[in-house]
């Protein structure tokens, strides 16, 4: 069996999502990819398998265009977004896609979450991004690989780094968040579900549209991941 | 007694409504139908027994009028309401009734669920509809009764299909789910209530009333529901 | 030890506002009055005792006008308000406070729940009535005596019969509730939790401020608890 | 090892914050002070490490200043803002920090809580007041010193009393607490998110903004604080 090791680790991203109730039913999945060849694979949770029963075995392999490498299981129905994701952000080695209550809130009302303090700061470099909605052309001719593409254009048209901003809002329908591995992936799926929680209260109290002021999260963000970080054991 | 396999899936799923905290107290009811004979027998809960109590064999077994065939206790006070919806929809196998927190609070608003986004366009093929409050002749005539028939009506004068559309919400008291059996009716019951969560906070974030394209929308349902689906293991 | 068995049932009571997560920290507290002599007895939690730690011992008889009969611990804060209730209200054998979370913030906008649909109908009969605020004088004079005076000053006024109307809440304070034993007290105190959630949902997604039409209400509270009650087994 | 009893105070205040959900991942901190000697000692949760892991050794001891007496890891990045406070406010043995649902949502709108019912007025005297925002020339001349000076400044302004007034909701970022221990400080913590859970609540619903009478809150306040408290067993 093929890249055990990071079988075990997308096994355990996909069962945190679980257990932290990111995506209840079969809702969600989390992915990894090892860059370490000249054909990079990538391991992905199958479609429609209930968390609680999957092993490491069901996981899926397929190359960076999705062609399946090894598993007798249909491969998660978001795969085309994964592989696309992994093509054009080669700085990310895990993706978490979930439908977590509140991030989910922001996406289906097609808003950017608003930087409102140092829980965001401290884990997003400005608003939580939204992508645009896709055109009835794109839904038509290759949904799954479009969602993906809206992802990147969204990037690159705000020239947003995904290091600096691991997730994003997919207008109408649900976070997608990477890290350097599959368990900072779903890290920050669970952040972003806790920073859009605090978000939508944080709106409802009548916080002002733009956030803070710039420079309290510039702070923030550069004390935990600048050259010169002072959180943490370093 | 009749029905044993039956009565066990009503069980699990009067079980689930309490385990998934979709009906405090004794607010609910599960029930299933048999059509493999010509006189088609259905299995309900008893009226205001505790879930954690309950047991097979206090269910209570009916013909499609809802005469009772076999049970010691009184039915549910909502078994008309069943019967009329077994009577009228033959495609369904299992009904559920709950008082579930979101869902009841938009059908206590009076309003339909729009289509906010994917995780519900995977369940329900358009708007989770909502009926007409009954008058007070419905009322007083035939409350359990109307209650279906109210639903009935929605369906019809909307041209609902009730398996594209496997729920809906009674104005002013709360949703009735349904499916091919007991287990898919609770688990529609469970998604509905996830559907109305994501869809309170999409409105109060300021989603639009229509809800997403519906180029979206169909294309979702049909990857899980169309002759050509691609979600889960086939 | 006096009063054996109505000790039990208080302490439970107590127990249950704990387990059910209806008043955190020592918030809160039940009683319990037996009526079968001449001098009726009351049974209530002593004052800032951890519900974990509570046991029957720890509870404090008094007379129906609050004078120590037995126990060691001082009596709950609020015992005036109790006794109060247990003198103007006959009927009644348990009484519950919390400080629940949807019904204290119901509470503390000085509004009452008007009914929005049948899981409020099937307990309370018309709207959970909220007090007027205590004036500088009645909170000077007398606190908690009149916090008991103005319970019983808004169900004289408004003609409301305590047993079709289970509860109240306290204008800028939190909810009591009672039932004809402690355990349907606390019962009245959790459903009330249950309603004041819904409400507060129903009203943010434009429910109408005077609730469902009368025709349902009625017909839903008789169905429960008038002399041709058809809800569970009797 | 310096501080045993102090450090057992810190390390189970400090898993108060995880056991209460008042703060998720490594957010969050807690500490003590000891002042029996000329020179006090501070102990301090460690920086971005998990409540899960921490033991009573990894806590670091400190002196006022903020100068590192004992520990081999890296203090909590928000040690100069404990120090400060422990430096200013002489009264206060223990200070924890969160970043809890609703009371960080408060900062993050940057509104004061308004008090609203006798949950809030048993606890603190007035509204929960929340700070300035950090200028632009005070997050980057020193940001962790000058969010305890903000607080100072804060309090000294409107003349508040740290012992009446337990906390504070620091402008765009998040709650600190305070008590005469840890244990203490950690409880405020925790009746603070409860406060601003209903108090969030209570706007929906239209409370006013200038909260109840001050009659009540000054009564209830006085009856849990004042030279003739009469709640719980004295």
């Amino acid at each position: 069996m093929l890249l055990e090791s990071l079988r075990e680790e997308v096994l355990r991203a996909n069962q945190e999502i679980a257990r932290r109730g990111l995506a209840p039913h079969t809702f969600g999945n989390a992915s990894g990819v090892d860059r370490s060849s000249d054909k990079p694979l990538v391991v992905i949770k199958p479609s429609g398998v209930d968390y609680a029963a999957l092993t490491a075995a069901d996981l899926v392999v397929t190359d960076l265009d999705g062609n399946i490498v090894e598993g007798a299981l249909r491969p998660s129905s978001d795969l085309d977004t994964h592989t696309l994701l992994y093509r054009e952000f080669p700085q990310i080695g895990g993706i978490v896609h979930t439908h977590s209550e509140f991030a989910t809130a922001w996406a289906q009302a097609c808003r950017a979450i608003p930087c409102f303090g140092t829980t965001h700061a401290d884990y997003f470099h400005g608003p939580v991004p939204v992508t645009d909605p896709l055109t009835a052309e794109e839904v038509a001719s290759d949904y799954v690989g479009n969602t993906g593409a809206v992802i990147v254009r969204c990037f690159r048209s705000a020239k947003l780094d995904p290091v600096a901003v691991p997730g994003v809002l997919v207008a109408g329908h649900a976070p997608f968040t990477w890290g350097k591995n599959p368990a900072e992936a779903v890290e920050h799926a669970d952040v972003l579900e806790y920073i859009a929680r605090l978000a939508f209260r944080s709106v409802v109290l009548g916080a002002p549209d733009d956030g803070i002021p710039s420079h309290v999260s510039e702070y923030h963000h550069l004390r935990k991941h600048g050259p010169k970080a002072t959180y943490g054991q370093r």
